[in-house]
């Protein structure tokens, strides 16, 4: 299954709307003879991708896969069907599809004679690889991270308005793999007059990766000429709104599922205040400012008890920075 | 050494002028036969204690001491002279005394004939019982940690003032805990004013502890008539300035080594803008507030080249929030 996670890991922001989905396929003697990856949308799902590389040797062996294989029949053909037909005796997968509980593909399979278990490494490959996945199927909207990089007081910039760099090289690298893995990078127009960054995705010597995520803009002021977010580098949307609902419906819309919102503050106030954050990535640097811009402003607090509460998820040093991960508490 | 260690700790905040010393006698088979920490000034040091449970049992045997045995004439006879006069064969110590590098308390047992030797766990102590002393004796000054609570996003208050509680309970009970073994509380009169607080230590019960640190409020006005930090329940002192080194200079010429600084923003402020920040504990709560003061007011910093970098010396979870304590990276 580590495998598998891994596949999927590193699929992770090619196969939106679909879930990112790793496989493997073990023989009889519980040798691996093949592993798979969701390929982009249209391409053949994870499992399909590693028994064909098993072949005949599939026969009586295991496939392991992160996510319940689909029983149905959408842009191809069901997954279930792939492995009756590869004669697998067994199949072990992490996380149960949350489209079709009841009669989903561990039922046709076990019906068909397979031995089935699911929920290994489940708590694991929800929150990695299907996170953002899941939350999209639970809610209907895209999954957003908001990711700031701030000192250990809470500043994102010096009062003269200097930023560059509050963070650690680790740090930055970190939100460059980041970029890598999402579907779209979100930020307001405020961030694009002040910084002129290009939201793309770069390697530790400034080469652009591969993949590109979706480069959003929000706000009603025209991007300034010449901003790099509009150097074609990679896709541009540039959303004329300040309502963060609007945004997460037009990027669902095209297929988007997991947002890397980056600010500023304005604009991540606003998705507090609309309860639309999923979870808060905080680098802080051991440095203290002492005034400056605010890592989030109004987000529809005006008393102690209404502030957003979270919950941490997870500590770790990125660096000379401390990077908290944490999710919101709804009641 | 854990034990020595351990006595040294548990004297924290009763020994000032003096440095928490802890010592521990082993016989000449091994086995502990005396424990001892410093007394409050005038009382006799932790060797002196630990020799004293021991009695002829100390003979041919060690003594071990979170500190190197002093070998001058102060308030109190040498310790070296009561160590010989106990028969030890064996000295083993943790820090080197900063006084007298070159004519130490280890020169003059060696040259009596004891096998001494220094340095064993020497950084755990450093950075425990002896930290705020071994500072003293550096620099002149007592050692300042401040100690706030803040939001994930850097707030003390929400917009309406409200701040009771931003921390968690876990939090609070080490804020109590950590008073009750410094010297000295300090807050600003902006603080008494908005928040009222006791500035005592407290068990979790609210009872106050035995020992109480001094209580020390810093600003020209008057502290408001009825306030708790003027209750006589704990020593309260009024420093009418503004400026941080004056606070210092009055503390230590009280013998106060080890001062918690509380806040608020402002004084917090004034601190850092004249380095007198020599340790910084964040309580970061899992919460969002997006407006409200800030944890730090003016620091002297105008441009990101001049924050006031830090060091994270370690991240832990105190309940439901993230502790991060930072040290000064001076040049
Ligand atoms: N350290 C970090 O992690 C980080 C990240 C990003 C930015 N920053 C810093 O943040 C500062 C910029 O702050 P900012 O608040 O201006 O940035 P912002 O939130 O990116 O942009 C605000 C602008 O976006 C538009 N907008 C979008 N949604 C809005 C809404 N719901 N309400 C109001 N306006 C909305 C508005 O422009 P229109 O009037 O044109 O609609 C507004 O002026 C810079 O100093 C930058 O360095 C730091
Ligand atoms: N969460 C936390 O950890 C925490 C801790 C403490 C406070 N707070 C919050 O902080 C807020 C109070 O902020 P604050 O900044 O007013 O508090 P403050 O720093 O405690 O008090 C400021 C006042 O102290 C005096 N002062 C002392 N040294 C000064 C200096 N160097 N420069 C200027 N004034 C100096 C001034 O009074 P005079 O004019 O009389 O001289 C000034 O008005 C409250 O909302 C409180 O809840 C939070």
């Amino acid at each position: 299954m580590r495998t598998a996670i891994a596949r999927a890991e590193a699929a992770r922001g090619t196969t939106s709307p679909n879930p990112a989905v790793g496989a493997v396929v073990l023989d009889r003697s519980g040798a691996v003879v093949g592993t798979g990856a969701t390929q982009p949308p249209g391409g053949p799902h994870a499992e399909v991708g590693a028994l064909a590389e098993a072949g005949e040797r599939a026969r009586g062996g295991t496939a392991v896969v992160t996510l319940e294989p689909c029983a149905h029949h959408g842009r191809t053909p069901p997954c279930t069907g792939a492995l009756l037909a590869a004669g697998v005796a067994r199949v072990v997968y992490a996380v149960d599809d949350p489209h079709d509980l009841a009669a989903g593909g561990a039922e046709v399979l076990r019906a068909a004679g397979v031995r089935v278990e699911g929920g290994l490494l489940a708590e694991e490959v929800r929150r990695g690889p299907l996170r953002a996945w899941l939350h999209t199927v639970a809610t209907g909207r895209p999954h957003v991270t908001w990711k700031y990089a701030a000192t250990l007081d809470g500043r994102v910039a010096a009062a003269d308005g200097t930023s560059r760099w509050i963070s650690s090289p680790e740090s930055r690298a970190e939100v460059h793999e980041l970029r890598g893995k999402v579907d779209a990078v979100v930020a307001g127009l405020g961030t694009v007059h002040a910084d002129d960054p290009a939201l793309t995705a770069r390697d530790a010597g400034g080469t652009p990766r591969a993949r590109q995520p979706l480069r959003v803009v929000v706000g009603l002021g025209d991007i300034p000429a010449g901003a790099k977010v509009a150097d074609g580098s990679a896709e541009t949307l540039h959303l004329r709104t300040h309502d963060p609902a609007e945004v997460l419906a037009a990027l669902g819309a095209r297929g988007v599922v997991d947002v890397l919102l980056e600010g500023g503050p304005t604009l991540a106030g606003a998705f507090a205040a609309a309860g639309l954050l999923d979870r808060v990535l905080a680098h802080l640097a051991p440095s203290l400012l002492g005034a400056g811009a605010q890592a989030l402003g109004d987000a529809g607090v005006s008393t102690i008890t209404g502030a957003h509460r979270l919950r941490v998820e997870g500590v770790t040093m990125s660096g000379p920075d401390v990077r908290v991960s944490a999710v919101p508490v709804r009641d």
